[in-house]
């Protein structure tokens, strides 16, 4: 999906909202669970219902590779599904970063067999780890900066002898790889300043913005600090939407929570200006 | 496998050697290509004319992931392979890193589901990322610090305000979060006055070496800056070893190559009192 389509799609759908599909097995309610394929049912029940609401959908590797070649063919299974929905975009949250000849293979399987529109990158290892997702038209890098976790403490704020923090080195190179067009930065929704500062450097560039809801991170004051003319942000809810209710009316639930968030979303964006 | 099965592998098999498990479909000599599963073949020929001169194995992820559920298929086999032939360490070659519960899903995918032995990491996201995969007797985490690429440049080597590197304050965090009995460290064999810096850190942490051979590291100077009593490290070649040949020959060839390679590593670990 292109920058045109996707910001095209914020606007038709006056959401900023990303679904996270991190889904458990023992997670999934009981009527899903007696299906022979539970991940893959709940995750279609859930797009089936957040379609219209979401902009994008992330799926977080982890909790498939857990299920090995099974965890695999649901992955596959859920991005045919979404597809089938027309204009979402799918995000491979994957957090991957190696070597070029290795990175070039990670391109090859999220891009090529997966048919993703963006993976999430970690940005240790350099440009060469990044470049080999550049370049692909529709296709995105989303590299690292903010984490929303307690562990970001570790190593992303701490500030260089040119006075900059880690993660200002890391969008301030990210962008002179990627383009607008063709990367994006994680920037974490509990640390509303840092999202700030993030913005200031990067006007342009879209931002994801993992930990609203369950990793405490607070819509409005995430809004606030990230919105642009074009919208600029895809909001993620994992656990927020997925497990909204546990019984028998999760999947009503989840689509009550998704709403919710858009609506809010919506609200900032015509006081924005973002949409009429 | 524990750190005194690691030490007791290595004096047995005078060797320090990792053989890397990059394989590609494409790459495999022709005799191969016709196998129902090339890449399994293949591998399994490698490891057989290998594993008595070879410490451990690495299996990059990129390159099964790229042949989707299949490929899943190939690193389960190939990795039920290497354990029939007894004590080799096998590491997954898959730099994740992610928030703590993601991350307790990939080590479930790893340790419990693939039961390998190790898991590369990316230190980006800081402790809460790493701590899922300690605690575990037997099993590792083995924490990127210095990179064999180009893009190391980028970040690892920028000081900061208190005259450290990143990678300096990688390597001393991540020596408080995990013991040298399941904690290893990345650092790469193309720069080894660095590696002679990490050993200077860590004196009893293993390092897990890669860019020997097409890389351009060089063997002996990482063993002049790294070696240890207990050997301390596990060198990895993927491509010398693997595509050594290309044609009917690539078997001997590859062990040919991995015998160089282990009689380098016995030659100096005999000097340095290591093995008698």
């Amino acid at each position: 999906m292109t920058r045109a389509e996707l910001i095209a799609t914020i606007r038709r759908k006056r959401s900023l909202l990303c679904v996270g599909l991190d889904t458990e097995e023992h997670l999934v309610p009981d009527h899903f669970r007696a299906e022979s394929h539970p991940v893959r049912a709940y995750n279609e029940a859930i797009v089936e219902v957040t379609h219209d609401l979401a902009v994008a959908y992330k799926l977080n590797l982890a909790f498939y590779e857990a299920l090995g070649d099974q965890g695999w063919l649901d992955l596959e299974a859920t991005i045919a599904y979404i597809r089938s929905k027309g204009s979402c975009f799918i995000i491979a949250d994957a957090k991957r970063g190696d070597i070029g000849n290795t990175a070039r293979k990670y391109a090859e399987a999220f891009f090529d067999r997966l048919d993703v529109d963006a993976v999430t990158l970690s940005p240790y290892m350099g440009r060469d780890s990044i470049e080999p997702f550049l370049k692909r038209p529709g296709k995105w890098a989303i590299v690292l900066g903010i984490t929303s976790n307690a562990g970001a403490d570790d190593f992303q704020f701490h500030t260089g002898a040119d006075g900059k923090r880690l993660f200002e080195n890391v969008i301030t190179k990210g962008a002179q790889w990627g383009t607008p067009d063709e990367l994006m930065f994680v920037t974490g929704a509990t640390r509303p300043q840092l999202l700030r500062d993030a913005r200031a450097l990067v006007p342009d560039h879209f931002l994801l913005v993992p930990g609203v809801g369950a990793q405490g991170g607070d819509l409005d004051a995430v809004l606030e600090a990230g919105l642009t003319s074009d919208g600029g942000l895809l909001i993620n809810s994992s656990r927020g939407v997925l497990y909204a209710g546990a019984g028998e009316d999760a999947i009503p639930l989840a689509r009550r929570a998704a709403l919710y968030l858009q609506q809010d979303m919506e609200k900032k964006m015509r006081e924005r200006g973002v949409v009429r």
